[in-house]
């Protein structure tokens, strides 16, 4: 006779329905399920079962516009589990790599319990003197994306003159922080007076600004910059991205990490300052954090020291408990937040 | 008493008056002045006095819009003399690195003899069994600036699928032979049916198109590309461009040479598929040949064997004599020149 696994509760967040641009708590809803804490025979031979300890909120996880369906960031199917990135700690596990008792960050998904076949993108935890929700922000996705977005594609030395737009989010943060660590000149914009007045005191930026209280951009740029832009980091697009072009410095780089401003638009906004990069021989190069991956452990090297020493600030708001998931999202979006959105799931 | 050196006659081109746009025969004119064949004692210590061979039409010659002159190229001072690339020999010298009898390429001016001294941009010719004329272009700034964009800003690989607009200018027909050498797929665009043919015929493409006779860019590029483009060398900008962008595979480049189609629009087209850019992790990258010109030992190591073995075709299009200057630049940018155009000054 089978032996008659144990089976445990399984509290789980699902999409409501279709998500359209960025969700709401109500798009998504609660339910229970069972599973062993056992992986089944039948598991695939890379298989890992996981208990979740922290979930992440991150920008990339909205809803595609309807008419723009080929613009696949990420996608919400009705009744399906929220997906996200998150720390875990290994339950069971059918992959060489990972064992009983291992702590690991990657692609998860929002329940107490999962199993995890898509474990290229699991990394062990080897170091755990720093908080292991760090895990899901400064030490995880956001930290490599902001480490290989400045570092890799945007070349910086020392003395440049950096401009990063949404620069209060997660990678924002830390870009501005690696730049001033290296010796650049750093502005930021942001979208609230308080958000501004953090990035001055808190995170050592040079200068910050509310964009939306700028009639002009290019003014406010030249404000900035009379010398120009070096590197300008790239969150937003539309017409920031239109100021940059007009205020880069010769042989500039401009750093797409993303152009929220344009995901929900019909029809996105044409760039008319484009041309510009011809007069000054400039680089504009977008890139995803997946394509550097191989660069983690050097990126720990740099950033692991960084953090021991207090040389770089980072500021978490953790929400209790899974149900809290759907609020934390949304506040993530509305810019609620008081630092990177956690959910923590469960205490190791 | 002071010597009394002996003066010769010096025909010269100059700009009639502002020129807006491509100039035309009738913007410019001849005069006659005289020269010493010996350089004056109070000649700068760098100063080379030379002898003009060759002079070369280049599609950067054109005069700025009037409404945007902040997006300068090249100007045309009335009653100033046409500045542009030439193959020269040295008559007199002060500056140590040429001396009498050397035969040098760079930038001179349209005249019989001239005074250089700028001599940053004064190449020593060292190889005499290719045409001296071949200096103008295939050897000398075009060369180098197809050699630049193509294997240092687009860094190609076998295989590799490459569209070229303006693919039968100097320019672009050289960066189509390397890609071919090099073992991608090439398709190249151009603005006549006879030019389309050539690039098919004589100079390898693997495909071709009369950009005017076509409808639908992208519809052009799809069937061109059913797997997408690698590489983009964009001479032009605008249309074209907007094509590529949705057209690009991942982690494609995008090398602007140049955007042609934009500079005497009084604003800039908008580019409404740059967006397009995130999604496929793309690089657009604008370049100027002046950042790779210490590379020109490495590039003539490479191009000079293809040359003297016959594996890349270069068609030149001679006019004789300094008083047909003017009607060769007017062609080479009406499209008439029948290849690389080039005004003979003087026989050696």
């Amino acid at each position: 006779m089978a032996q008659v696994e144990e089976q445990v509760s399984n509290k789980q967040v699902l999409a409501a329905g279709h998500i359209t641009g960025n969700p709401k708590q109500t798009d998504m809803y609660l339910q229970s399920s069972t599973i062993s804490l056992q992986l089944p025979p039948e598991a695939s031979s890379d298989a890992v079962l996981v208990k979740n300890l922290y979930l992440s909120c991150d920008p990339y996880m909205r809803g595609t516009n309807k008419t723009n369906t080929k613009r696949l960031f990420y996608s919400f199917s009705p009744d399906s589990l929220i997906i996200g990135y998150g720390v875990c700690k290994v339950l069971d596990s059918k992959h060489p790599d990972f064992k009983k008792g291992d702590l690991v960050w990657g692609v998860t998904k929002w329940e107490e319990y999962s199993i995890i076949t898509m474990t290229d993108s699991l990394f062990k935890i080897e170091h755990t003197d720093v908080p292991l929700s760090y895990y899901t922000g400064i030490l995880g996705m956001p930290g490599m994306t902001a480490y290989a977005g400045f570092y890799e594609v945007g070349v910086p030395k020392k003395g440049d003159y950096v401009f990063i737009s949404s620069a209060f989010g997660a990678v924002g943060q830390l870009v501005g922080q690696l730049a001033k660590l290296m010796g650049c000149y750093v502005v930021g914009s942001a979208g609230s007076k308080d958000k501004v007045e953090i990035l001055k005191s808190k995170f050592g930026f040079d200068g910050a600004f509310n964009y939306k209280e700028e009639q002009d951009l290019d003014a406010t740029l030249k404000r900035f910059f009379p010398e120009g832009i070096d590197i300008y980091f790239d969150n937003v697009g539309g017409d920031m991205l239109e100021a940059a072009l007009l205020n880069m410095r010769r042989r500039g780089r401009i750093v797409v990490a993303g152009m929220i401003s344009q995901y929900d638009l019909d029809e996105p906004q044409g760039i008319k300052n484009l041309v510009n990069i011809i007069y000054k021989q400039i680089r504009v190069e977008a890139y995803t954090v997946y394509d550097y991956y191989h660069l983690y452990p050097k990126f720990l090297e740099i950033i692991l020291p960084y953090i021991r020493e207090g040389k770089i600030t980072y500021v978490e708001d953790i929400a209790e408990g899974l149900e809290s998931g759907p609020a934390a999202l949304e506040a993530m979006f509305t810019g609620r937040s008081a630092g990177k959105q956690v959910v923590l799931v469960a205490h190791e």
